[in-house]
């Protein structure tokens, strides 16, 4: 179930009618997904703004929380503030793969470009992988960046998440919305969407709700290679620097589910924006009410991840668990009259 | 009271015997508090790291978490990872004379030197001081320079903490520090002092402790210019590199207390070593307990700055309350059963 | 003499009318010069955009070419992309003073105002000047501030470069413009003015022009905390990000004059724009011939600031040479002929 | 000819004995070539340091000097300052798969690994290849990593440097190297290899050589995506802060031969460091004359780039021209008597 279906709201604002990245206009999410019941749980999650699909550029940043991980195209983002291609999501030993495969979509529709700046993160999902298969094939990627629809988006195991551990939980892909006037009554949008995938003591409205405790006789044995990579969607008119602060407040919301921001956990987000050039930005002073909108997104969107995945056994019988909700909401009333 | 004394106790590393950035041996803390009982309320804050006095450069490295502010030294620390001076906070408008009050005290101390990379951080106490008066003499700066000492450090309303305000209470300097052992036995003391000055709503071990249900009939208006500036010392051999790696996680902290990260805020950490250079540097594997010790003092040392603060009446009335122990234990003992 | 008087001439773009920063509309600049002909050859320039005055933010952007120098303001420039306040130069142990004048300037001008975010930047000047005398005080950055005006700037040994020295002879302040039209015939002014302090080997039109050959019994000497400040305007319409494109390029330009680039040396380059808000941003693809002209207009008042100045007896008999026109333009004849 | 086989000698420093990064000692390069005569001229150019093979990291920084580009891996190196893999060069659209093709190569070397950072940049070679075939395999990328050595590592049109133009003229890879001896005798070996790609006006010592001048009858048309990929390889003990100062200074030389630093041109520097982890690091105050060595290393292999490289007709029938000698000495020696 998702957080709100548990009774577990983030926040005061609003969210959109999915609650999810899709509620930004123009945002689609898809999903490959490969789980072969044993050794094989990984797959590719693709964001694909249909924004792109007249100018081939739209404001975008990243900013890199911590820097262990391999979030491919950051430089020429950092350079020109603009996002030319999809976003893809993989496991971390397919990601040069899957780049190439962005590439491959983005040639196709733009058959007269000579350079494309692809952008392809990932987290390692090796601990219910067999990760040094490497199965990720173009076909995949194309699937899910061709399969991308508007409408709520799978969650938990599902495309890139289907491997992915976080907190001591069995993770994945999740997602969120909030929706805000700003400065002159305004409507904005802002969406995450994140493959959770990193260490810490999973909190719920700031209670701890440690994996050992919960889930009586779990190892509790954290997964190497911890990372996490976000994705903030927003329909707010603002240019690269601003995005780059937003992006900033997505690693941030981190620290609210319980993230221990470890030296090995790869923790990057994007932020891009969809509203045509023409539109004034929005002044930074505005932008508080924004931050907030994203903080409180990225954190339902960790627990949708974490609160959507199931139990799974994977890779040399390595056993991920998942939320157990009872626990989990007996713990939470106990704590939260 | 402290924290502590309250029964509030984060993690579960130990902290030194002060609990307290002065547990890091050599590094001293002094105050000048300048407290009229009416216009004026602020002051200057300094840790003086001893180590210092030998080479003059300690490994040290800034982490901007949100520029809105004015550290002054922070693109020389960027490029050469060494600390050079002091590290002296104060109110915003006065940071350009305690710099320059700084200066004096390191050529005193350095009669045959050319140049040098003072550091000065401000946040705005400009709601409970009257800011544009620009008290701050290089007097008020040598004495708390001069005045510093090991031993339990002032917090609250002292030095540089006597005007702010943070998490809709009255806050101010606060101060922490964790113990534990690294690789190999050796044991590490890190410790954090911030001038809390920062928006949002207080959260004491996950639960929300919003100021407007704290303290009937306060207005709640957050006052501008709301910053933080965290001081992080450690004796852990570590370089700039890796420091600046604390340092990022020093900022992440301060959202465990509640702090909503806005536009206005200026949040800055600078996390200096003090071991001796030809000791061999911590691999970075080894950090991740290094890191959750920083986060840990750091979210304590926030708790102290408010917890020690008082109720302060100040510049044109505005008052800034202090947090009520006996309401903020009930409802944490309730939520926390 | 100017180095177009010379007949060096930099580049094929035209220059504005009087080759100057100040061709950009309604940039100003003031000099305050201290020397007294023996020991104190100091002093201060104020760049004073007229802009400001109005909304107080120009999008502004910070590039630090090498880190060693005490640039104030910085951070804030980097978060919110814009310059508050005028920007102030001097000489290294005096810059916080210059900023604390600086922001007593600012504060008179916004009365209601509780913080600003001041520039002062700083090359160090010891070797002419007893820099440790700090004689710089509130009313010579007033002077400067107060008293800068469009029409030719001076050049040379004045204000800020009073005791400056580069490339093995004397140098100071320099200044030049270029003009072009950008896409759709829109006619762009780009100009910079140089505190120009750094090693290396005069190089005029890619002929090397050592010291030590041109200045017979000239020591060479390289002083030390050799230093670059460079101030480039531009009234095209530029963001933050873009104009940090053109700061980077400002540092690229030294290189063209000989600077070794040495590790001692402060290389720092702020740009910003004049351009009224509402005017639709120039797009990066139209930027190449802009940044030509920041490379030319940096280097040819790299030249100017060596060219103008005059030969300096100083601070315990320190000598340093002026450019010898005769040999530089016999060598340069020689070898372009 | 190499440049000091035509008299072009830059700097005052001896080189190496190969006069080429492979003079760092281990430190092997391997070329794959692709041309067919007519639309394909493009390849592979791997730098494998054999120190790699026993830690798998070695102290790293990249310095990007204009982001328009895709070097992969560089995120990773900025946070843990380490070089995890051979670094390989091709061109743009074949950039992810030679990413993967490293990883093949990385993971069959360590075979118990679940992630690894490689490290893959790219030049534009689409004015003399027909780019979007997009034919390099992954057996083309493992044969340049396979069949990289010591001795002398061919320049001009050889693997990645195959299809690339620079300065109005053909160019490829060319790489250089300078010995010296830092603090306390101890020799220092600095080697840089470029993958030449970029606008400008060619400068030889100062002396402009433009390509419509040397070349009547050229049209002199700049090909789109003009970039630069630099690599410096040092024997100094020097750890990731201290190499991301050279490689800054790497992109300074660029202007040495004459780069317009362009708006569309991705100019990389990586720089890394075979000393052995516990010899103790040069200090910053030693940096100097290191910084020389590679400024002038990479000058010169630049021009190694440009002058080893032969006229060559690709794609569309495009021709790029080979620098004539004869020409150019003239007009070095009519201005450098």
């Amino acid at each position: 179930a998702r957080a709100r279906e548990l009774g577990v709201v983030v926040g005061r604002l609003p969210t959109g009618p999915l609650n999810a990245i899709t509620d930004v206009e123009g945002v689609l999410v898809g999903h490959t997904t490969i789980d072969d019941g044993a050794d094989l749980h990984t797959g590719v999650t693709a964001i694909v703004p249909e924004q792109l699909f007249s100018t081939w550029r739209l404001p975008a940043a990243v900013h890199v929380g911590n820097g262990y991980g391999k979030l491919i195209g950051s430089t020429q983002i950092d350079e020109l503030g603009v996002l030319e291609s999809p976003i893809v999501l993989t496991g971390t030993l397919s990601v040069y793969r899957a780049a190439d495969a962005l590439l491959s979509y983005v040639m196709r529709r733009r058959p007269d470009g000579l350079s494309f700046n692809c952008v392809a993160g990932e987290t390692n999902d090796g601990y219910l992988s067999d990760i040094r298969r490497r199965l990720i094939t173009e076909r995949h990627v194309l699937d899910a960046l061709e399969g991308a629809s508007g409408g709520q988006p799978g969650e938990g195991c599902v495309g890139a998440g289907t491997g992915t551990t976080a907190l001591g939980f069995k993770a994945g892909i999740g997602t969120s919305s909030r929706r805000l006037e700003v400065e002159g009554g305004v409507p904005v949008t802002t969406g995450a969407l994140v493959q959770a995938n990193f260490g810490g003591v999973l909190t719920v409205q700031g209670v701890p709700m440690p994996a050992a405790e919960l889930i009586p006789g779990a190892d509790g044995a954290e997964p190497p290679g911890n990372s996490c990579m976000i994705v903030v969607a927003t329909d707010a008119p603002l240019d690269a620097r601003r995005l780059g602060r937003l992006a900033r407040r997505a690693i941030f919301a981190m620290g609210r589910v319980g993230a221990s921001y470890s030296h090995g956990s790869g923790d990057y987000a994007i932020a891009f924006s969809t509203a045509p050039p023409q539109v004034p930005l929005l002044p930074d002073e505005a932008l508080t009410p924004v931050f907030a909108a994203v903080m409180d997104a990225v954190e339902e969107a960790l627990l949708n991840a974490l609160f959507k995945a199931t139990t799974t056994t994977g890779y040399q019988g390595h056993v991920s668990h998942a939320v157990p909700y009872d626990r989990l909401l007996h713990r939470l009333h106990r704590q939260r009259p």
